[in-house]
């Protein structure tokens, strides 16, 4: 029997319910896959903040490097926004967890779920020829990381900086979790960059050509953020796979998250070169709704798909969460945010719907 | 009778064609309203490159000094697409106008006129609601021209490099173009920033604070880059003015220009702290429809309309020229691209557009 060992990182707000949820499925999977996850479950977050002290714990980070991967919730939220940046939820654990690890090959995925269309924020027409596109955005460097970072002088002489900065190796790596995602895609790789202002990007572009030779059956262009911004409005139909760095994915994944117009859908892989990862939905800790039971669950549940498919090697388990998924939104178990007004009395529960994956697996 | 000089810079592409109507306009208010504005015509972007061997040439900068501003038509092309970076029009010509004449305060409006809500590639529901944002941009400071910039090292380990760097006095003459027009609108700025991350931001969101305290009737809000990019596509109307620093700025008035679906309408001003500007279209030279007499020239005499409020102290004018060009609009006299594939048969020629907005001045 396969045996996997992972770490829970439930954290803030929603995070524990949905949490709850994915593991109802996982232990579906484990049964009907005839594999074992041994679960350990670590704080993170404003959680760990107010009961260890500091957002990423010693043991929590620990317990993460003794695992074969790690399935995070959502951290933060509004108690804990005054404290200072470095000691805050996002930037502590999560900046913290992406370095640590060296996890540079963030996959973002969105698309429109058949049925949901009326749930997209574009116009119909365009909403109808569809969204499918795997964000592939840098996650270890560019501006997030770049030094030297700071600020000099006093008054109206002070001045800030950040530094963009990115190796050919950095984006070679990066280039190449694109194009072989494309292989099992649509085969079209678009380099997201600002060649004509950023030298980031000039070194961004020289590398991507060289890649792509790699590639043959691979088609690559190259977009400026700016138009690759209008373009996905315009006509998202056009975009396979989006390649983009750290910055620029960060604009270019919320954006195609909020064209299929259901972030509690969408979940993200964030992989290092030895096939450890972390994964978590796109959306945040929705403090508003936490502890209602209303939450949607799916974007956790496909989290844990990700998981298997991509760390624990079990892509069987991962098509079969899936195929479960599909069949419960096709067959009507959805949460409120997904219904319209006039069908929000038929809105499922966080439970109702993890259930109703459990049961189609 | 006033009297002004200004450089009028057509360029590349529909550049000559949309330019030659906004001149017409020109001389429909010169009349109407008994000013004198004396044009003088120089070469600039491919064209200039081709004839006279650069992108600005020094007589085109000479000319621009001894103005009182600079309509712009546009510039580029694939002709020149292949060139070195630093001598490529939009590089050579734009940027260095732009860092030249300090002309930092760049202001983007984008909204959906009357009538033309369909175009927009937004839902129904939500183009409805309306779109009616100013996006103020810092124009000659951010990653654009922050040092050091370059490139460095061998084979992998090349490394390339730009600086994002801020003053608190930048930021600060920026927030207040952004407050002073937000008290001629609907009274609220958001500052658009990723202070989760950047340095930069988090004294962009200091100063900003800081310069709100003049603004008493302007409600200030921070919104994060990627959350700006989705909020803008869920719920437009919610924003009035949006404050963004030249990289971000780049994205967000591209992405609010696309949500109203009418490039071809929109115009821009990038101007100093002295009142003198650069005036130019929000769409880019369209090479593949230039010279056929259909692009629209709404963008160029709208650009025309901003150089007169802002740089010539002629308000009245412009607001004939707005007036106008909201009846011609009002009044069916579209350019082919505004409308649907069955109406393209009615659409009028550059030059009948330009005719109909002189008749109404
Ligand atoms: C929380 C923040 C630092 C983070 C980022 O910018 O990477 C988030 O927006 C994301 O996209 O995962
Ligand atoms: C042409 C390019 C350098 C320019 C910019 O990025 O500023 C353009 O996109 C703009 O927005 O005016």
């Amino acid at each position: 029997m396969s045996e996997y060992t992972i770490a829970v990182l439930a954290g803030d707000g929603i995070g524990p319910e949905v949490m709850a949820e994915a593991e109802k499925v996982l232990n579906a999977v484990e049964q009907r896959f005839g594999i074992s996850i041994k679960r350990n479950a670590y704080p993170v977050g404003g959680y760990a903040i107010d009961n260890h002290g500091e957002a990423l714990p010693a043991t929590t980070l620990l317990g993460c490097e003794q695992s074969d991967a790690i399935l995070f919730g959502s951290i933060g939220g509004p108690k804990w926004d005054t404290l200072p940046l470095e000691q805050r939820p996002e930037r502590a654990a999560l900046l913290t967890l992406r370095s640590h690890f060296d996890l540079f090959s963030n996959l973002r995925p969105a698309k429109i779920y058949p049925g949901l269309e009326a749930l997209s924020p574009l116009r119909a027409d365009i909403a109808a020829s569809g969204v499918d596109v795997l964000v592939v955005r840098e996650l270890t460097s560019g501006i997030y990381f770049g030094q030297p970072k700071g600020r000099e002088g006093e008054g109206e002489d002070t001045v800030a900086f950040d530094t963009m900065r990115y190796t050919q190796a950095e984006i070679r790596r990066i280039a190449h979790s694109a194009f072989k995602a494309a292989q099992y895609r649509r085969k079209k790789v678009s380099s997201v960059d600002k060649a004509n202002v950023l030298v980031c990007s000039r070194l961004w572009r020289e590398v991507t050509e060289e890649v792509a030779q790699e590639y043959p059956d691979v088609e690559l262009e190259h977009i400026y953020i700016d138009n690759a911004t209008m373009q996905l409005i315009k006509d998202p139909a056009q975009f396979d796979v989006m390649l983009c760095s750290n910055l620029f994915g960060d604009i270019i994944s919320d954006e195609c998250a909020m064209l299929t117009g259901s972030m509690g859908l969408l979940a993200s892989a964030s992989m290092n070169g030895e096939g450890f990862g972390l994964y978590e939905p796109a959306g945040g800790s929705a403090p508003d709704i936490a502890g209602q039971g209303i939450a949607n669950p799916v974007a956790q549940i496909l989290s844990a798909s990700m998981m298997l498919r991509f760390s624990l090697g079990q892509a069987a388990a991962a098509d079969a969460i899936d195929a479960a998924v599909v069949q419960t939104l096709a067959d009507g178990v959805l949460t409120g945010e997904l219904l319209d007004t006039a069908n929000r009395h038929k809105a499922a529960t966080t439970a109702q719907v993890g259930d109703a994956i459990v049961q189609r697996i």
